[in-house]
């Protein structure tokens, strides 16, 4: 039986997996930015001619859910190796941020 | 006692907010997509002009470090609605990728 | 009476701008396509939450066009300062691109 | 003998280059600022691992070049689309922001 995936658990095995490659040199907070970037754009691409509503219907052709599956992969890769090397907790972050979001944006 | 954060509860909170200020009709897979792509630029921006080696301090200094962290949020913020709304599982998306990268790039 | 403007006309302005202000040391070619990517970004966010007919009416408000038109103008600016760095001729690198996508893409 | 290229002139080619292919329903204000960021992005990716030393030096390996090239060529395209569909003048545009910026920035 396997345990349920966490944040920490994939965050370990792509460390694990830039130090067998020695990428780690190139993993600078700069660098993986500017990958977390070049990701999201990525997916933008696979949108960027689509009407609204062809964009709500790109899971239902199985290549392209692949694709956007992947992309989405890979931004979340990029993002939690930043998040490893700055010692920042994504989900923490992200609560947080909610917080302030809804001092910010009152609901009606 | 709190219990601990997990994406799928950050989902519920991020759904409930965007429920109660009626944004649901602005978030397509389109939109979210360009919302992400703006947010990880407003990440590449603190970096832009840094050298690899002061891009590696950015979080010496309070300020800077709270930009970068809640710059942070906003990404995984968009990623996760995208996830809501593709019905894609983030974690297991780029525990798959890493499977197929480790194929992809044999470890010397 | 002011002469016509051109391009290389704009990157003497853009190249004494930036000299004036020692600014040269941080125009690499990787922080200039940094900034460009940005720039690029700081257009999308303003058309993020539009649909396809709101954004072609984004003109007819005198403060979103001042907006738009200020930020092409900063994405022409990282544009040109990058070909003045690397030595690109960008209208001739458009003029060929476009000759090799007629080859690439013959109209019906 | 061939005139010079201008900016007017890439604008027509590129117009009749859609016109012929049907493609100017794409082209909304949106979707052409959705392709210019993809576009921009292209061109970081060529620079994202790169050292600012090793980014200094992309023109000297051929193949490295044309694919500089080619993606400064992708940007400027929809860059003039996007000017042509909302009728800016993108010289007159960056000539303006530049002497806003040095009244904003002045040299020391």
């Amino acid at each position: 039986m396997t345990e349920p995936l966490d944040v920490a658990k994939l965050q370990c095995r792509l460390a694990e997996f830039a130090a067998a490659r020695n990428w780690q040199p190139y993993h600078t907070p700069k660098n993986l930015v500017a990958a977390l970037s070049v990701e999201a754009s990525e997916l933008v691409e696979i949108f960027q001619w689509l009407t609204p509503e062809e964009s709500m219907r790109v899971m239902d052709d199985p290549d392209t859910a692949h694709r956007v599956t992947d992309e989405v992969a890979d931004v979340l890769a990029y993002l939690l190796q930043l998040c490893e090397v700055l010692e920042i907790d994504p989900l923490a972050a992200l609560d947080a941020k909610i917080d302030r979001n809804e001092r910010r944006f009152p609901a009606p």
